[in-house]
């Protein structure tokens, strides 16, 4: 096992089980101690999950904030790297990916800090997969703007861009339901949609995939549900 | 475990061992004995490899022919989804992601028959959450043209757009070399450039991500290896 290392640790997406990661993964978290996290106690509940090992009073955490000048995260950085490897998790999936995590992967490359992604469940690509759309070429874009003008005008800009390339957006999982009526009514009949939801909840996950003129707004619950919409011209 | 489903299966990117399948991944497929798949040579030395209790001579494969109608696909996949379960095994990574698979899966959703991803690592996706870059908003481009003209008004027309979302592509293994000369050649000079090869060889794997200024043409060997490329404005 490699010390001196960077490693890029995926949390769960749906059940909370080791099942769901790679023993490889797993065994390199295992020789981990130091990490930075969006939340100590995610990462505290994932560490137990996976049964690390080590003892959670061994564990040392920098918690990485959204709003300020990553200063925290680099002294950690700077202070265990000699030392230690460190692994990088996130709330959710994989990190540095649709999350903030990538300013830390940024700061480990410019001071030539090996990096070693590990393998996980992504719930973007798992949504892709089962989409059926066209995989050769695809674009993930977050959330839409919430501003009801702006909002549309991504929407038919997406809706473009969606005849050359897969488009894979989100919404706050507590606006899903609306956020569907929306698409319903918005998009052109003949734009193909997808919503995967609930992915790796055993016996829950439902990948629905159908022309627009084919759904209608109710006819499944997303509400506060963990949720990917992907769209295709 | 659910029958009547279709399981999309992940193959191997680097190490040909069952530890970087997650185990919810590996008892799904041991449950298969019907897979459609691009070459049955390929997908039997897979399942070997994750020591799959079935015997091979019980296997049942469709290859998915590139260039056909898929005329065999459908009926394979008429003729058993009644009965079993089937997969659906790429040669590298996960399949119906820059692959032909797809088509496939758009033909279950027709037929309404559930669609289960199973999740496993993709070069694609490891390459990103180590680029660095921004993981808010990227786009695949698959491989570049190879005619000398349109692969560079691609190349520009790529490097223009990753100013607002990470640009991920790839190129043929045997011209890796010449590929990064010429993107070296042809970026601007404070493009940022992420090369990422041999993902999940073990002790082989390497990303190296920074300014077009900083790389060197031959600085790295690529040549006959598996390499994601991504570029950030």
């Amino acid at each position: 096992m490699a010390n001196h290392t960077l490693f890029l640790i995926p949390n769960f997406i749906g059940e909370f089980s080791k099942d769901y990661l790679p023993k490889r993964t797993l065994e390199y978290i295992y020789t981990l101690r130091h990490f930075i996290v969006e939340r100590e106690k995610t990462a505290r509940a994932f560490l137990k999950a996976i049964d690390h090992p080590v003892a959670q009073n061994e564990f040392e955490f920098v918690e990485l904030n959204k709003h300020d000048n990553y200063a925290g995260f680099k002294s950690f950085f700077d202070s265990h790297i000699p030392n230690f490897s460190i692994g990088v998790l996130s709330e959710a999936g994989l990190p540095a990916v649709a999350d903030p995590g990538n300013k830390i992967v940024k700061y480990a490359h410019l001071k030539n800090i090996k990096v070693i992604p590990l393998s996980g469940s992504s719930s973007i690509f798992l949504a892709l997969m089962a989409s059926g759309f066209n995989g050769q070429n695809f674009q993930f874009n977050g959330y839409l703007p919430i501003d009801a003008k702006e909002r549309m005008i991504a929407l038919k800009d997406m809706e473009r861009r969606s005849r050359k390339a897969a488009q894979i957006f989100m919404e706050a999982p507590y606006r899903n339901n609306p956020f569907l009526e929306f698409l319903i009514k918005n998009l052109q009949h003949s734009t193909k949609l997808c919503v995967a939801v609930d992915l790796e909840k055993e016996g829950k996950e439902t990948i629905i995939s159908k022309p627009i003129k084919d759904w209608k707004p109710q006819e499944i619950q997303l509400h506060k549900k963990p949720c990917i919409f992907i769209i295709e011209g």
